[in-house]
């Protein structure tokens, strides 16, 4: 592995530890717990796991010599910045507690439980990945650990390895399925904990207990970082309006915490647009309007940013792909042999009338996608569509009719841009690195306190690192029942942008300024040495969610 | 305008200057200079600023006052990260040699002079700029001055404001001009002197004397930072492979310095393929096999670079590209008329046999693009061709044939990406903060010693900034004679990748390695504040030339 100047520089960067856990630690038990819904279902899903009490880390008097213990970790789903650090901080964790522990990685995700494939991580190995970005120590999979006969499959190699505990690092799906496992083991008396900890570079798994999703951090400001190039070309220029998608499909957290870092023209937010039940050329009518006023004082540029959720959100378009879904499930055959030159009318002629009128109203291109590009399960692929140039394209369609009503002056002329595996893999800032380290660390100590189905937590993170406040957070606590492939299911539920929380208020607030004037911010590349207040600060979402800014 | 923490910090920063700029200083005159080629041609065009000598600042004992002067500055084309350095350089400079000097900046760009669009750039506006991204203090433009009434209307403003030197900071072109208004200001005894500056992030405008364009540096820093995350994410989750598309049309200096920091798997450099003569089935051909042998030891996975001007430097593209402008220029009238689905058909019918054949080749999308996408002159717009994406549909299409006869057995699942916009606004790194602030207050000095015709020079800057060397280069010297648009025209000669120079040789020694292993280097993004090793370092590029590296 050949190093960069910076990688070797920040490789010998210790990530901070809060003051409770840097000696002798107990586990402080709170009250028992329920689920933030349904609670009796999930109660009688969750015997051996439900209701359980929060624990909180304490500095302790008492130094506790613990037998050696095999742990395994698991990176389950997308790249996030810190994923290192987390296991960096469990192996840290478990050699402290005792120097013959052993941590041992299964490869390439949950599938490496399955398959039994793994490798211990030695610290040599570990010493090569402290503070880089990627998931590249063991590598990162999707296979869902949603079958007994896959967690029974994963205990023979557990057992094997003498693995008392099972760290699975990923996002709300996968921390649902660590918990259902986490009660499987428990009930069949295995002798295996589960501990699950919180990623995800979209913000979506949070709650009051588990402040940030670790990822979004680093995320968010690289693209933030971008963002504000961009701005800077774009009022240089002063001749492009720059629609810029952003990752992030089922919340809107990321596109919202880089308006707040780079205060953008225009902003769409996901989950206001469902919540207002816009339709799609409401939010074209909305961008148009926004390009006519910036042209009507001579500016024909500007700056938008976009969920790459969107589309989905918008209460029209959800229901015109749900009846093509089930449409073009039903008629595969019968469409198969329709020339490509009929498909739109013939589309069109099928669907009811209020969807073949948005269908039609669509650009060619986007009408395309929404009926050939389907998965294996037929389902139209609703992260193929370029969202951003749908929308650019639309906005350029609008701006010609109303210039021919001569209710707009100006030019119009698009650039396009996507930003997602840009971020995901970047070496974590400041906070994700000790954010991370400290998720894996308090594992270790989770583990050690014998417990299972929790989450690692770490709060007060708007705080100095050395009062950040450690703990464990029942899994069961965060759960409630929805409904997923037509069956209702236990889940971690999701975290949208609230509508009614600071982060989007402060926005609301200053959006339309945005739009008329041109106060871009630009936060340039995430700083590891600089002043604290340039290296240090925490997301804007998180500042404004604690009342910090 | 509302600052990030970072920008506030950074504002602090004061560029170094080297030992001989720091105290009195003499302008030191070399031998009479030649152009480097059709040197009679050149020299009756520019009978007053031809073969004047190289001019090279050292320390001097005396100290001159001298009286107030008014400079005049402009920003020509596109954006590079340095520019308000090179400003608040001029600034500095002519300050220094006189507290009443004024600066004046000609808004958005070479139209600003001839419109009478300017402003003056005082100690609080030049304050708010030191150190940041982007031109927006007082905007660009790509308006070409190049005629004798743009000139005669531009001086009028000169005389009206007292100015006695003008800086145009851009490219080869602009400063190509800014020798022709040199000439044109000088055989007019004018009294106007004018400096050049060599801005580009593209690299293109370098040579003996001109180390670097100012910008290159930066912007290259940029796209590897994403280029690095990119590849950690392709590292880590092994199923695609990234198409990542580089902006600089004209050279690959910026793909070939990308790839030197970050060490992809594949990068074309168009350079090479001109020079072997490479059809874009070659092209491909080189794609897909690489993608097949990464295949067989089961990595369907990797990164390639692909500069932007790529399609332009494939020989028979070229001259398919020539055939389709003359041939739509001719026939507009009736290619109009053609029904859009049998464009295609039409096309092949009417060209020679042998682009005929190439055309026919293409993929639909891009066939479409290279007949209806043209500027206003008719000529194609090879700028809006997404070659990112052509080569990764043409190479799909060769491995499902190589999959039938058996030569290919993997996944192949391709994601693009294109970076240019990312980057150009950035703000300047230490070593593009020094070089343009140095280049700027050079530029004042060369003002004070009554030159005009040169162009700004910073020399030794892989050396610490103390021993860095500033002078003056005459522009003519590094001219030569080049058709254009039909006409033969003294223009800068563009500095394309020397095939044997050393910065492509390392890369050609290193690639094969790349592309089987997995050697990607992460630079992470610029630093500003940590050790000098990550903080100050030049491009691969510049310590190969000087065989540094």
């Amino acid at each position: 592995m050949t190093k960069s100047a910076l990688q070797i520089a920040r490789a010998a960067y210790q990530p901070k530890l809060p003051k409770a856990l840097r000696g002798n630690v107990k586990a402080v038990e709170g009250a028992p717990t329920q689920s933030v819904a349904d609670q009796e279902a999930i109660k009688e899903l969750f015997p051996n796991t439900y209701g359980i009490p929060v624990i909180t880390f304490e500095e302790s008097a008492e130094n506790v010599q613990l037998p050696a213990i095999n742990v395994g970790v698991i990176l389950s789903g997308g790249q996030a910045p810190g994923g290192h650090n987390v296991i960096s901080g469990i192996f840290d964790g478990i050699k402290k507690l005792n120097p013959e522990s052993k941590l041992y990685g299964f490869i390439l995700g949950p599938g490496g439980l399955v398959e039994h494939n793994y490798k211990e991580l030695t610290a040599d190995i570990i010493d090569e990945y402290r503070n880089t970005g990627g998931f590249d120590i063991i590598g990162s999979g999707r296979t869902k650990l949603e079958k007994e006969s896959q967690f029974d499959k994963g205990l023979e190699i557990l057992k094997q390895l003498n693995i008392q505990a099972l760290v699975i690092i990923g996002g709300d799906d996968s921390n649902t399925n660590a918990c259902v496992l986490a009660e499987y083991y428990a009930a069949k008396n295995t002798g295996v904990q589960v501990i699950g900890c919180p990623k995800t570079i979209d913000g979506d798994l949070k709650n009051e207990m588990i402040e940030a999703s670790f990822g979004f951090d680093t995320a968010c400001k690289v693209y933030s970082e971008v963002i504000g190039n961009i701005e800077r070309d774009c009022n240089s220029a002063r001749k492009y309006w720059h629609f810029i998608k952003l990752m992030g499909r089922s919340a809107s957290h990321i596109a919202l915490e880089c308006a707040l870092q780079t205060q953008p023209n225009l902003c769409i937010i996901s989950e206001e647009v469902e919540a207002k039940n816009m339709s799609l050329d409401d939010v074209v009518t909305y961008i148009a309007q926004a390009v006519a006023n910036r042209a009507a004082q001579g500016n024909n540029y500007g700056t938008v940013l976009i969920p790459e959720g969107l589309i989905e959100f918008i209460p029209a378009m959800k229901k015109l792909i749900a009846e093509l879904n089930d449409f073009l499930a039903a008629n595969a055959e019968e469409f198969a042999h329709i020339k490509k030159s009929h498909q739109r009318d013939y589309i069109i002629s099928k669907l009811s009338k209020e969807n073949a009128e948005i269908y039609a109203s669509l650009p060619e291109g986007v009408a395309r996608q929404l009926t050939l590009d389907r998965d294996p399960h037929g389902n139209v692929q609703v992260s193929l569509i370029e969202t951003e140039k749908l929308l650019s394209d639309m906005v350029a369609v609008k701006l010609a009719q109303w210039k021919d009503e001569g209710k707009y002056v100006g030019k119009f002329a698009a650039q396009h841009h996507f930003f997602g595996y840009e971020g995901r893999c970047a070496a974590p800032s400041n906070y994700d690195a000790d954010y991370c380290y400290l998720l894996g660390y308090t594992a270790s100590r989770l583990i050690a306190a014998g417990k299972t189905g929790y989450m690692s937590s770490v709060r007060n993170t708007t705080a100095p690192v050395g009062e950040w406040i450690a703990g464990g957070v029942p899994i069961t606590m965060m759960m409630n029942m929805e409904r997923r492939h037509g069956e209702m299911k236990p889940v971690i539920q999701k975290a949208l942008v609230k509508l009614d929380g600071a982060p989007f208020k402060r926005f609301a607030e200053m959006r339309d300024q945005w739009t008329i004037t041109t106060d871009y911010v630009y936060p340039g590349p995430i700083q590891y040495f600089g002043p604290t207040e340039v290296c240090d600060q925490p997301t804007k979402t998180l500042l404004l969610e604690q009342g910090k800014a």
